[in-house]
């Protein structure tokens, strides 16, 4: 039998990109899909790469094609196909052996089989990548977790298929365990919201302003060589630009708005919920999500609901206003997810590096753009709390930005264009710089009923009550 | 040894209270304590209604107190305490006793609790009550679920110790096992949102107006005669009437605003993620209160972040605006909260009876206000996805009060006044009332770089594909 450098399980878009990857950066990949006619169709549509790849009908093949210790990718669906994969290897496993999880897993999963499989003899470890099917191929941001020993011996392979920044390899580990699929489920949480931010800074565009697609995807085209410089930004350009070849109407006009989701966005609410913390963009990005689903409801309420418009009596727009808006929103997006990062780090002792994590995002991911370098440069600084929004560099960007921000929340508001994600920015942004916030008057309230008690500004402790009597 | 009807354990502020209630309305209660020492002082400090209070030192004098089947009240911290409590009384029970657990538990914990307890031969009741300290004493709204015939046991002790409302008991039978600790999680949640509305719009008085807390509490009082009328808006104009006795200064300003909170709120926002929903007010609500704990932050960034505001620009508020605009919040607010319990109850086959929840919080809850009874009617009509903002009667009302909504959430964005809630909502309904919405641009840009596939609004099926080609 041939002997492979590694094995891959699950050839669907992502797994046989990742494989056709590291084929093509020398390692020879044995690869193996549960449906097992995938494999053959695979490798006879490799091209030259099919020298490296070889065919595992089972998973007894798949481990009789590696030599100890084996490495073992694993991509497939999240959830149980994947203890289901695990459970069918190990009897074809020797002690030391690695598992790899590149899927989107739930990084709770990923502790406990971190967990399970050390309990075993086995070393596991939890790999994100980002880039979709492109950067599966040619290079995607990888975020690994793990035991650092275990990463080691795949270090070669992970840095070889990975995206380069200006020669930079876009792979890191970044803790044990789980680190690497939470900070993966995080980009995906900070993805939604900037793609939500998008979505309405396009929808004032189209519906406020009348723009058509066309022009729309000029004008995010023009913000692609400015600061808003982005993966994102490009693509959105990309996709209004396309028409569609059946009908000839702009592509999006024919896109059904009910957006699907793989629960990496609920995935990083729930964690962040559980850490005591709020990304509020991200919420609003994956309830925006939700309720598009509910068209049959939408349907209803635009016949139902008045919208009752206060349009013309709100600010005007300013020149580059949009631009600048949707700048200040992504940066407190990404302010967010950071902070999320820092939480989880400090529940979990994961020790992660922000600055690092922000650099292998520059290049490979979904999220890449030109921010990134120098949120990477905030985090090399001393940062109170991991808030990037105190970095002094993008208070200034803030302070640059801020005020378009809100002209764009005011004009939505006014007009009846939803922005739940800007509108989100901003109130984060707003509580964030309210040294002395109203929370006093919802702790009286919580007192006033529940006799909770409460902290005072002019003395120690938390029990403090007010003079309310019963009501 | 003194028979009593009921029993109760755990004489913290609600247990007392409730207890006491039980005992005013002629039921004779044995009352168990941990810390025993608070039994002997609880009955002592009883007056007339000692008489109804037999003490019991143990788990065992609990259960001999009681004639079977026993009925046994658990008012006790959430989580493992209520376990521990559960675990020290079986021993001293027999078949067919009924436990009530009556603190805000998770109604996972009820679940997994009541399945159990029923494979032993026990009852199990998880029961909501609301009301606070004052609620309890008084009577409370009361929220059942468990099995049928176990509360039918009691009803006569619920009954007689709820709220009324013109007469009506606010108590009900909702559903099976967790069905009243999920209604209770979801109220809390209602309650959470309520709050943080009026503490935005207590924010722009204040702040932007710069009255004065007696000026906005006669302004609350006021409202309080309208459709705004209800218990919260009540207490926000007692407590910012409220003068610190120490001090002579307004009795918020000397509270800290950092406020906290116990876990229902961020659990009906865990819960609505795994659902698929969002109840975004709620999610506003829940992250002011996180963000409200970081209060070394925000001090910080109050020297750090410009304010960049663009007042000056934006609309006019009109007489009646700041009314209308929280009475169109609240109504989305329990919109949402509406919704989230009708996908709650399809998910678990609680078939729960909207209309009702509505008229049990009529009286002695939290959340009481005028809008309850507007609700239960609503809900006795067919609402398309049992989306109240959808009824006949709430759209009018918000075809009155949306133009008020947008104008205050405009005013907080340009002046930086932050309103996390308020803007929420505005988003939820823009978003509910538009047929075609912004998910077309990102579903083009999942298919773009995923290749997720999406529908088309003209054809069948949900695997299309734009004409992207790979970038």
């Amino acid at each position: 039998m041939t002997q492979a450098r590694i094995g891959l399980i699950g050839l669907g878009v992502m797994g046989a990109n990742l494989a056709l990857n590291m084929a093509e950066k020398g390692f020879p990949v044995a690869v193996h899909n549960r449906t097992t006619s995938a494999i053959g169709e695979f490798i006879a549509g490799a091209g030259d790469l099919a020298s490296r790849l070889v065919a595992a009908e089972t998973p007894q093949a798949l481990a009789a094609a590696l030599t100890p210790p084996r490495a073992i990718v694993i991509m497939v669906k999240a959830g149980a196909p994947v203890d289901a994969t695990i459970d069918a290897l190990k009897p074809h496993l020797d002690p030391g052996d690695i598992l790899i999880d590149a899927g989107n897993a739930d990084f709770n999963d990923t502790r406990r089989r971190e967990a399970a499989l050390k309990d075993e003899g086995f070393r596991f470890i939890g790999m994100g990548v980002s880039g979709g099917e492109e950067g599966a191929r040619h290079g995607p941001s990888i975020m690994v977790g793990g035991a650092a020993e275990a990463f080691s011996e795949i270090e070669d392979i992970v840095t070889a298929i990975a995206a380069k920044y200006q020669d930079a390899p876009c792979a890191a580990h970044l803790g044990a365990d789980g680190a690497g699929h939470f900070v993966k489920t995080v980009h995906n949480g900070i993805e939604y919201a900037d793609m939500q931010m998008i979505a309405e800074i396009y929808g004032l565009l189209r519906n406020d302003e009348h723009r058509s697609p066309a022009q729309i995807a000029a004008l995010f085209d023009d913000w692609n060589g400015g600061p808003l410089k982005s993966y994102l930004v490009e693509i959105t350009a990309k996709v209004l630009a396309a028409t569609d070849p059946g009908t000839g109407h702009p592509m999006v006009d024919v896109i059904l708005d009910r957006a699907g989701q793989k629960g990496t966005g609920r995935w990083t609410l729930i964690e962040a919920l559980k850490l005591g913390q709020s990304a509020s963009t991200i919420e609003a990005a994956v309830g925006a999500r939700s309720w598009s689903s509910a068209k049959d409801l939408r349907i209803l309420g635009e016949d139902t609901l008045p919208r009752a418009a206060a349009d013309g009596t709100g600010p005007v727009l300013l020149d580059g206003d949009l631009e600048r808006a949707l700048l200040a929103a992504r940066v407190i997006g990404y302010s967010q997810g950071f902070s999320l990062l820092a939480a989880a780090s400090d529940e979990f002792d994961w020790n992660l590096d922000l600055a690092r994590t922000a650099e292998i995002w520059r290049a490979g991911c979904i999220i890449r753009s030109a921010l990134l370098d120098d949120i990477a440069t905030a985090f090399r600084g001393d940062l109170p709390g991991h808030s990037l929004i105190l970095a002094p560099a993008f208070a200034r960007l803030l302070g640059d930005t801020v005020a378009a921000l809100r002209r764009v929340v005011a004009r939505t508001a006014l007009c009846g264009q939803p922005a739940p994600a800007l509108s989100s920015a901003l109130a984060y942004y707003d509580t964030m710089r309210t040294a002395r916030g109203t929370a006093t008057l919802i702790q009286a309230q919580r007192d006033f009923f529940g006799a909770h008690g409460f902290e005072r500004i002019d003395k120690e402790g938390d029990g403090h009550h007010g003079p309310w009597g019963m009501g």
